[in-house]
């Protein structure tokens, strides 16, 4: 079946989206990325991914050549075209088109394109029975932005796999920021504890916040290292993972080793809104 | 007339060269890159820029795939095919291919390709009279090597030309590091002062220290912000730029705003120099 994508104002084949090898983004590494999932053929939460993508675009000078309506629209045709009507991913990429002049752009000429694939669920078995993280000293450039920056991300993952571990988590200074690509909850005492700063803020960090809300305390704020090894529960959120129990830090097993309350519950309230979301 | 590139094994119209939207040089920023000047059609110190690739290409686990002979035979023919017989800019970039499973690639199959374009010269008055630095607090990411994240090289072009700078100094704990895309020079009492470390050591810092060799005592070390203020003489190299004196650096005046006699001898070497490269 062809698979196609949507780049610079057209739907095509895959095959036929071709890049320029003097692109910005392929140069200088200089664009913005993001990514969301879909349900049933719709983008889920598009309009929180949409504003994040807005703010990176702002802080690289980046022009967004397409309306919200327009790549929601383009989003939704995309699917069904390629038959992604399960759960699929969308990946939106924004760079600054053709490099001028060796590390400068022409702000009205950006590449845009979208990408739908199907969605590969990660093993059943970091869902049942928790997964691990490993640490790594690192704090993202542009922490705030979704920017197609992830070299450290993605060199890490041999690592990653050697160590069986689910994902990468950035520590810096003493303090927990962000896994390479997910956000990271601790649960203490029934308060759910997350950072707040100095991190990309993932969609479904936001929604899991929602669905805590009133049930559940919150806490936004900054974490010590420390506090991962008296954590009653940890888990991590993402839109390509939703949210994934973490039993073991580095060598140290976070509560016995077992998948908690909190983050069942969470699971099960998160499984739920993606079921129906609004 | 057309212009040439080498793409993965061939030499084809730049046009025809194109880079798939899924290549994780695009979506993760997962490259490497290196720029050489040419003269007369020979790229100029090829092994250092080849030794430098190498090392960067084994940091972040990509397959060159070609030889150095093999890339050195391309880039004088892309040279002659593009009537780049003048000075040149030469342009090398490592990708690791096609995206899998979001941000892994084949090792197997990398993307690799050389540009060639002409040479742009900068103003004739910042070589004669002197051009100004801005100053910039950040320290990049695996400043060793000479990765595709320009990120934020790229989005300061703009304030570096309202400030009517020729390059961004990179600053960072009351260090001075390197510019977004040159290295620097302090010259004090006849010796030169020039940072070690966190920095891309460039190849045409390494000629200017060889060409300095003997003639001026030279100092590899950690250079203080304060130092800016008290050089007798500052100057900027790049593959690119050559050597450019620093008159200026933000608003304070480097030895009453007249290019100094060690710039000048060295700038007169390296010329001789590259007139006539081994």
């Amino acid at each position: 079946m062809t698979q196609y994508c949507f780049l610079n104002g057209k739907i095509l084949p895959i095959e036929e989206a071709k890049i320029s090898p003097i692109d910005i983004g392929l140069l200088r590494g200089y664009g913005i990325y993001d990514g969301l999932a879909a349900f049933g053929g719709k983008p889920f939460r598009f309009m929180d991914h949409w504003n994040r993508f807005v703010s990176g675009a702002h802080i690289l000078n980046l022009n967004i050549p397409i309306t919200e309506e327009k790549a929601e629209k383009v989003i939704v045709e995309l699917l069904e075209k390629n038959g992604h009507m399960e759960r699929a991913n969308i990946r939106m990429i924004l760079t600054g088109g053709e490099t001028l002049g060796g590390i400068e752009y022409d702000f009205e000429n950006p590449t845009f394109y979208i990408l739908t694939e199907k969605w590969d669920s990660l093993p059943e078995d970091y869902y049942k029975n928790g997964a691990k993280l490993i640490t790594y000293n690192h704090k993202r450039e542009l922490p705030e932005y979704k920017t197609t920056n992830y070299i450290r991300a993605t060199v890490l993952q041999n690592f990653r796999k050697e160590e069986k571990a689910v994902e990468i988590l950035y520590v810096y200074d003493g303090e927990v920021l962000e896994c390479a690509t997910s956000n990271i909850f601790l649960v203490k005492n029934n308060t759910l504890i997350t950072p707040s700063e100095n991190i990309l803020k993932g969609i479904t960090r936001k929604v899991v916040l929602e669905l805590a809300d009133g049930k559940y305390k919150i806490e936004e704020r900054s974490v010590g290292e420390e506090e991962l090894k008296t954590a009653d529960e940890i888990f991590i959120t993402s839109s390509f993972k939703d949210i994934i129990p973490v039993v073991k830090v580095d060598d140290f097993e976070i509560a016995g080793g077992e998948v908690g309350g909190v983050t069942k519950d969470l699971m099960a309230k998160f499984k739920a809104y993606i079921a129906v979301p609004e």
